[in-house]
């Protein structure tokens, strides 16, 4: 079951039995619009801050979730959830109500692949027979807890990412579906000593290189044994220095790879510069986008790794680099 | 394996297999100072800032944890890490050097508990031989997080309580020892509505008391199958009106009820209002004093009941209540 230095590749896998995804307007103006389950007109959702907003995301998704599943909140074993903000209080204030017993996360925008991961773990080890996994970001929060309030209109660099609104949500369990968590491959701290917190997508693509390489390395496939491998908000900056490390360590990953912050907005358009960011990201993406496709049968094995740069303003401001994280999960139709 | 409705008791129980302790001169001169593996005299650790120092912290812990279980950081699968600072930088900026796959994690000053949770559900489920938990506070970083500069010398209340300055690391495993962790009783989100960040003893008090009475619930135990039921750090104010609390359940736990910030330091001669708290009040009081009661056979069953108050400056200036939460770690001599 264990493979290599940091996989597992379950003997019985866990199935994704549900999803749900929620976005605000922005988001539902982007290229992947109309396949979110629901798109917010109102970035506030009738709440009076940002963060509530995102509180309020994260429940709405999960009860999505649980509802395409006809599952109650009360068969829920165990929920692993996180967010972007400091002391993850976008979790703590929106799952109370759902009596949920919680393991909090923090892994920045990697945090959904985190949450997949202990799910499937859990699931996996016979700990219950549904738990969830939700992460959500929120570009009002997050502007004010990384960056500037937003009446202060700052400009922002090309390299800069644009932060999804939105949440999404997945119920794994051993109820089959046509989505079986294969296996994970949990990704280590890696630090180039980048310091620019206006570049992401730069921090976090030797991550996803490590992961990427290390996943491939430990279940000894090629970058062809998946049909897509997505990576979490990477942009396009990030997307191109990851093609270069990959290259240096001679895999060859252009063919297949897609990033989620590529694909949630169009760059045109709508002003979103390097790509989307926030676990809001890579997480609505995998539940509107990504999932159908495994579903379907149109892709049969993706690996997905939602990739995180770990900073605070407190760390940033204090002359540290900015590392990344990534995690890898495997993702089957059956 | 599962029992009742958020424990799990392990068919192969993992066992703790050796634990580090490092915490700050207060803690040094406190009553368990002689305890600890490591007293620093110099707060800042050799560091520039309290985030580095914290993070140092983290990293000696861990390896003070493996160098007496003489383990390698490349022999352990995953690490599960946690701190109090926004975006959890102490873990992130700290472990980097260990090249452990890491799993982050916030729970407040719970963490520890759910740090423990995680790794021993991991080791039972076969995930690896070898897991670290690891949790840290820092009385300097955490009343820059959370309250006021330190220069600014601000009163304190009776009821507030003091951030430990420690950090406390366990190596969970397969490999036998006396301390075995027999099960777990995830915590849920428990909000009593208080909004007094000044009296986190009150706020989490409810939490713990959920969380007892769900322990002794799901395994079927009396408070008397317990040596000691330890909280994290409830301290006085806490305390007392957790027990409040359990008297209204019919559930009497005076007799054998203890928390680790009532003992780590002394209030009458330190200064310390209502106790100590932190991720690293639990962790340190954990290693230093309670597993070697344990592991000498003094204390045959303990519950460890590490409680964590769920806020940041944000959801407190904005009004919000500050929800509870308690993850229960069940340990027994063997």
């Amino acid at each position: 079951m264990l493979k290599g230095k940091q996989s597992i590749l379950f003997d019985d896998a866990p199935y994704i039995i549900s999803s749900g995804s929620i976005v605000g307007k922005k988001e539902g103006e982007g290229p992947l619009g109309n396949l979110f389950d629901k798109v917010e007109e109102d970035n506030l959702l009738g709440q009076e801050t940002w963060e509530e907003a995102e509180s309020e995301m994260q429940k709405e998704a999960c009860l999505m979730a649980l509802g395409k599943a006809k599952v109650q909140p009360e068969d829920v074993r165990y929920l692993f959830g996180g967010d972007l903000l400091r002391q993850g209080i976008a979790t703590s204030m929106g799952l109370e109500e759902l009596h949920i017993p919680l393991f909090g996360l923090y892994g920045a925008c990697s945090t959904s692949g985190e949450a997949l991961a202990l799910s499937s773990m859990s699931v996996a080890a016979g700990y219950g027979d549904y738990i969830l996994a939700v992460t959500s970001s929120h570009f009002g929060s997050a502007e004010k807890e990384f960056r500037f309030p937003l009446a202060y209109a700052n400009q922002r660099p090309l390299s800069s990412q644009w932060t999804v609104t939105g949440s999404g949500a997945f119920l794994v369990g051993k109820q089959t579906s046509h989505v079986r968590v294969a296996g994970v491959t949990v990704g280590k701290i890696v630090d180039y000593g980048l310091k620019d917190s206006q570049n992401m997508g730069a921090c976090m693509a030797p991550a996803a290189c490590d992961t990427i390489c290390r996943n491939l390395e430990d279940l000894k496939y090629q970058p062809s044994d998946y049909d897509r491998i997505f990576t979490g908000d990477l942009g396009y900056v990030g997307q191109s220095i990851l093609f270069d490390l990959m290259r240096k360590k001679g895999v060859d990953i252009k063919p297949n790879h897609a990033d989620c912050g590529m694909i949630i907005f169009d760059q045109q358009t709508q002003g979103t510069n390097a790509g989307g960011s926030g676990c809001g990201c890579a997480a609505t993406t995998l539940s509107a986008y990504i999932l159908p496709k495994i579903e379907s049968g149109e892709w049969k094995r993706v690996l997905f790794v939602p990739t995180g740069a770990l900073m605070s303003t407190v760390s940033y401001n204090e002359g540290q680099s900015v590392p990344g994280i990534a995690h890898g999960i495997v993702l089957e139709h059956c």
